[in-house]
């Protein structure tokens, strides 16, 4: 559906927000599925430290604020981890609201044990407010449960090729694998699941140029994924038999092009 | 953190909804973990389904809209799911913005499906918004997250006692096993689980009333629910290795007690 962009009005001071680090979870990316309580906080900190993959309309919801971008893009340069942390404690010392804004839940795939871990030994009071996470922002996006009770009764999130055993053509969805197509692919035949096993394919989940595509586990073997995404953008990676009808109306991976090459090419 | 109460005005008309059912999840509990997104199309719903276990402070979005309590609250009485997909339908064709309000995310274990099939079969135009998922919503309370790189990359969300085979200690959160935690408890230790596996479970998560406990495998095996839970109270059980550090700093399950019951006794 249609965005909203955030108004640029702080909130009132009387919904005061306790001085402390907030690790914050921005939801996929369309700047109203944070939640309430996350944008209540972002639109009054004083600093946000905030992911490489946060869209910018996101951003929209602090006003004279410090912005501090953080962490990686998928494949490009990164400040470390290390440097994060260090950067989190050193400003909770000197600024009031500290915001560390994540992508999607920032308890899921994202490293926060690492921040937990240095707050803790520096004493620095913390909350953490959850986050939509990616994986049931693309169930939501396309319709399609990842659970039902006819067909699969357990949801696997990881990040790894290796790790979803087959048993009961259960759900799987990867963060993360987009450019480990084949391997995933591969593992999962090696597994026991059918090459006819359907996948979906999301890129850039709840964003204009949000794209699916759908192919079978055999197909996303040959998968060299400079073809079909966009460079940096996320792809979350959809396994499982209650995909099946889905594949019918998605675009075929197969038939699908990066446009950017496209664009390139025509030009 | 301190919960904020929805102001009761309602958003600007600027702010337009298009008409059509919306499934949206409600989160955690909390009403401000509830979307930017959900709260906006819920202040301008004209009829609101919420399911029996939505807290009341979430429903102060609604202001002047037709309140209609469906769906079950753990062991009581409950609408069947044919019926809530015809009041939806039927609700589509007399109101304009009609909202099926569904604890946490509508796409995992809320039986979307079924109401997806109803809506798309009586062609009835119908969008869905995420919510946070108690998962995610009780790991970012514990501040425990339930995969790190060290310990599990790996999380199994499910409903059922059976499915969580063991695998180089990986996280599983079980949904609704409230009812069923000596079952959870002796099908992990038969697949592999060693008897020291920590585990965390959390009650009425994120709302006021919210309780934490830990145990390890062997000790859930013990576990009577009546003993320790509020009767229709969810409860998450987060099982696996990254839970070991915060059994020290949670109250034992097997210490606890079902404080109404204490109550009763007492009076």
């Amino acid at each position: 559906m249609e965005q909203i962009a955030p108004t640029t009005d702080k909130s009132p001071k009387s919904n005061g927000v306790t001085p402390g680090v907030y690790l914050i979870g921005a939801g996929p990316g369309a700047a109203d599925l944070i939640t309430v309580r996350g944008s209540r906080i972002l639109s009054q900190a004083d600093i946000v430290f905030y992911d490489a993959l946060i869209d910018n309309s996101m951003l929209e919801w602090c006003v004279g604020t410090k912005l501090v971008q953080v962490g990686k893009r998928c494949g490009a340069h990164s400040s470390s981890q290390h440097f994060i942390n260090k950067q989190l404690v050193d400003a909770a010392s000197k600024y009031g609201i500290v915001v560390r804004l994540k992508g999607g839940d920032p308890m899921i795939f994202g490293r926060a044990q690492e921040e937990i871990d240095a707050l803790e030994k520096a004493n620095v009071r913390y909350e953490i407010v959850p986050g939509v996470t990616t994986a049931l922002a693309a169930s939501a996006e396309l319709k399609q449960p990842p659970t039902t009770r006819e067909l699969s009764r357990t949801l696997t999130l990881t990040t790894l090729p290796g790790r979803c055993a087959h048993e009961d053509h259960k759900t799987a969805i990867y963060y993360m694998a987009r450019d480990q197509l084949s391997e995933v692919a591969s593992t999962l035949i090696a597994q026991g699941y059918t090459l006819d096993t359907p996948i979906c394919l999301m890129e850039s989940v709840s964003l204009p140029m949000q794209r699916s595509f759908g192919c079978t586990l055999e197909e996303l073997r040959f998968g060299d994924v400079h073809h079909y995404f966009i460079d940096k953008q996320p792809v979350v990676v959809m396994v499982g038999e209650v995909y099946r009808k889905k594949l019918q109306t998605l675009t075929p991976l197969l038939e699908s092009q990066n446009y950017f090459k496209v664009l390139q090419a025509a030009s």
